[in-house]
C-alpha cells in the first residue's frame, strides 16, 4: 500500500466505515474513535482528515448523496427509460435502504444544527434539478405540459422522498413492486390527456416510452 | 391546583414540554432533568410518571400521533372536504412542521431501536388507514377504481410524507400554496377518466367535491 494517499480518497474510504457504523447504531452513538477502528485507523490518522466528528459526518452524508447522483446518471447516459433512472432513487435493495438511512439519521441533527439545516434544503432542491433533469428525457411529458417541468419535477421529488419514508422502515409493507406501481402511477398521471378523437382509438404504449 | 392529578393528564403535559423542547434542540440534546424543569417539576416527580428517557420519548411520539389524528377525525366530522381533511396532515404551519420535526427526530432512533422501528412501521400503516377512512368521503373517487382504495391511499400516504420531508426543512421552497397543488394534482390524478362521450362535455366540478 502506498504511504502518500490521496487525501480526498482516504477521508471517502473513512465516511463509507462511518456510513455502515451508523446504519446500525445511530449517529449519536458512533463515535471517531470507533469509526477509526473499523476503518482500520488510529484516532490521530483519521483526525488528520476530519477536524472533528461534525466534519466527518457531513462527509458522509455527502458521500451517500454523491452515490445516489452517479447511479442516475449512469442510467441517463446508458439511455435507460425515465422510471429505470428514478427508480436509482428509490430504497428497493438493502444498499439504497442503508442510504436512506444516513440521510434519516440527519434530518434529527438538521432541527438543531443551521449547517446541516442548510444542506437539507441544498439537497432538496439539488435532487429536484436532477429530476427535472430525467424528465427532460421524457418525450410523453412536454415541458411545458400543465404545470410545467417545475411542478412535475416537484411531484415525483415528493413521490420518490415519500416512498422512502415508508419503504425504508416498512420493507415487508413496500417491496419493490408496490414502489415500482406508485411511482408508474405518478409518472403516469404527468402524461397530459390526449385530445379525444373520434376514430378508433389505439391503445398508446405510454408505460414503455417512460 | 388539585394535588392529585390524572396520571395520564399529568404525562400528556411533560410529553408536550419535551416535544416543544425536542424541536429547539433535537432528541439527543434534551435531558428528563431538562424537561422537568421546563415543565416546573422536580427530576424526581417526572420520574414518576415516566421510567426512563426512552419511556418519555415513546410518550412524547405518541402524543404528537394523536394531536394529528384528532385534528383529521375533527376535520371528517365537520364534513370538510376530502382534501381539507388530509391538509391536517400537512406541514403547512409552524405547529404541524413541529410535529413532524419530532418525527424525524425518532426517524434517527428507529434504526437501532428495534421498538421503535415497530412504532415507526404501525405509524405508516395506520395512517394509511386513516387516508382510506378519509377517502371514503371521495365520490369522486370509486373504491373499486383503478388500483384500488388501497393503492390510493397509499400514493396519498407517499404524497403527505414527501411533502413534510421537503417542507418542514425548506418552508420558503414549499409554501402552503405549493404543497396545496401537489395535494390536490395527486387527488386528481385518482380520479378515473370519464368515458368519452359524443355530447357536449359539460365540465365536471371535480376539484369542488375533493
Amino acid at each position: 500500500m502506498p504511504l502518500i494517499v490521496d487525501h480526498e480518497t482516504r477521508r471517502r474510504e473513512v465516511a463509507a466505515v462511518a456510513a455502515a457504523l451508523i446504519v446500525r447504531s445511530g449517529l449519536e452513538k458512533v463515535s471517531v474513535r470507533e469509526i477509526a477502528r473499523a476503518a482500520g485507523y488510529s484516532t490521530a490518522v483519521v483526525s488528520h482528515y476530519f477536524h472533528n466528528k461534525r466534519e466527518l459526518l457531513l462527509c458522509v452524508y455527502q458521500l451517500m448523496l454523491g452515490r445516489a447522483e452517479d447511479r442516475v446518471m449512469a442510467a441517463l447516459e446508458a439511455g435507460r427509460p425515465v422510471r429505470a433512472c428514478l427508480e436509482e432513487l428509490l430504497p428497493l435493495d438493502e444498499g439504497r435502504r442503508d442510504e436512506w438511512k444516513v440521510w434519516f439519521a440527519f434530518w434529527g441533527i438538521a432541527m438543531s444544527d443551521p449547517h446541516f439545516m442548510d444542506e437539507q434544503k441544498k439537497r432538496g432542491r439539488n435532487a429536484q434539478k436532477l429530476i427535472a433533469h430525467i424528465l427532460d428525457q421524457a418525450s410523453d411529458i412536454p415541458a411545458d405540459a400543465d404545470g410545467g417541468r417545475d411542478f412535475h419535477s416537484q411531484r415525483l421529488l415528493v413521490t420518490v422522498a415519500g416512498l422512502a419514508t415508508q419503504a425504508t422502515y416498512d420493507p415487508a409493507g413496500w417491496p419493490p413492486s408496490r414502489q415500482r406501481a406508485v411511482l408508474a402511477a405518478e409518472l403516469q398521471s404527468l402524461i397530459p390527456p390526449r385530445r379525444v378523437s373520434l376514430g378508433p382509438t389505439r391503445s398508446r404504449p405510454a408505460q414503455e416510452t417512460l
